[in-house]
């Protein structure tokens, strides 16, 4: 087993790069960190390159499903210098980021959550796990949201990132890619105008999108759906919260 | 004005131990921090104590709205001391905590959003939020629920807290004034043999129980609601975070 005790070995430096969207998209490479992750994505047999534990973490169960020569040993200075967390829990791996992600589908059929320009680690993962909840058949993320190997939004997915598929692609494409396919394209809008979701009967297969927290969804993309939805505001507060918005969309659509 | 420069002065000890909910259950008085949420409880004619300014805070438009006998000035050091966030925004205000928060109301008619052990901040503020866009008449905070003064929750509320009623009350009482009233009292259980939300035809008067976030509602309570309500969980995700579960039922509810 390799053993690391300096946060200047060539494998550090890489790994702390992997932290930004940048360093992700050059190496094709995630962390993920903690054990209940960990344990997790080894348990969907999730493709990665090393499995980095800090000395004196106790592997337990994991022992017989690591592959030995794939992990790595490092000092507690090592493993605070890699950590997303202030109390990192002494074990990470180095996910490898599967191509698809990039990739248009050759199949558009099921349910599909758009993400346009959402910022919030905490509401992305929430949402990726209500679309899993309901059924969906995907989470798309695109341009200007959060990446979803984000460490946060990783930990705040709990697993659902297993159970649909995540792609980033540019959502102007994945519409017009959808419209040539005959699938219907729902928006969402804070706007009393719009269509009251209650008054939609949803079809086999569609996309929603939900759009940026303060601002909502681009114009552009507005002007590309078939229809925006509204959820009509009872009360005095000014409006919902974007997973909340997507948890009532979302079962509203599949009742 | 009065300034203030120790830490050690009575009213700082007082103001800090207002982060607390013994604290705040012994002077009757909460800490409200922010621009904003000030701003918010002046216009809403929140009841106040004193307006709390860091040396240099420009008031702008708050200097018309504001009475000079209750503006204290303190010392940058003062203001961290009492402040809850990293970098707090020079302005507090020392808001009194009205009695009727921990009475049982006279009337119980509209429906009632009601938190059983809910602990995050950021959920409990979100179901505030929820519950006064769909036009709720209050939200009660049962046992073992956190705090609506606590500042976290005061900030994610987003000034719902002035749009609707807030309790703190034991729910257990809650729900045996209510059934003498006659009206209905749902729980939320992720149990599939509950009863689907979809089949419920709410009344125009209920109240609807939200649990803690790992281990739901307690089983007394569960005991003595009229339907404890499940939403059917289409794909593979354990369950839905408790927020956005609120508002599938919420908005399920008043359709």
């Amino acid at each position: 087993m390799e053993k690391i005790s300096s946060t200047k070995n060539t494998k550090v430096k890489e790994w702390v790069k992997l932290k930004t969207n940048n360093g992700r998209k050059k190496y094709r490479k995630f962390l993920l960190e903690g054990r209940h992750p960990v344990e997790t994505a080894l348990e969907q047999g999730a493709d990665y390159e090393y499995l980095i534990i800090q000395e004196g973490f106790d592997l337990g169960e994991l022992a017989e499903r690591i592959d030995e020569e794939r992990l790595i040993l490092v000092t507690k200075e090592v493993a605070n210098h890699i950590a997303d967390t202030v109390h990192d829990q002494g074990i990470f791996m180095i996910g490898v980021i599967d191509e698809q992600v990039w990739q248009i589908p050759n199949d558009f059929s099921g349910k599909w959550l758009l993400l346009d320009n959402v910022q919030d680690p905490g509401n992305i993962g929430t949402m990726v796990r209500t679309a899993d909840a309901a059924g969906f058949t995907g989470v798309v993320f695109g341009d200007g949201t959060a990446d979803f190997y984000n460490p946060k939004i990783l930990r705040s997915m709990q697993g659902s990132q297993y159970h649909l598929q995540l792609k980033r692609l540019n959502l102007k494409k994945w519409i017009n890619s959808n419209k040539a396919n005959g699938n219907a394209i729902f928006g969402s809008i804070l706007d009393e105008n719009a269509l009251d979701y209650h008054q939609v009967e949803a079809p086999e297969n569609f996309s929603l999108i939900m759009g940026n927290e303060g601002n909502g969804m681009s114009k552009e993309l507005i002007s590309l759906t078939d229809a925006n939805l509204y959820i009509p505001i009872k009360g005095s507060a000014e409006s919902l919260n974007v997973a909340v918005a997507a948890g009532v969309l979302i079962f509203g659509l599949i009742d």
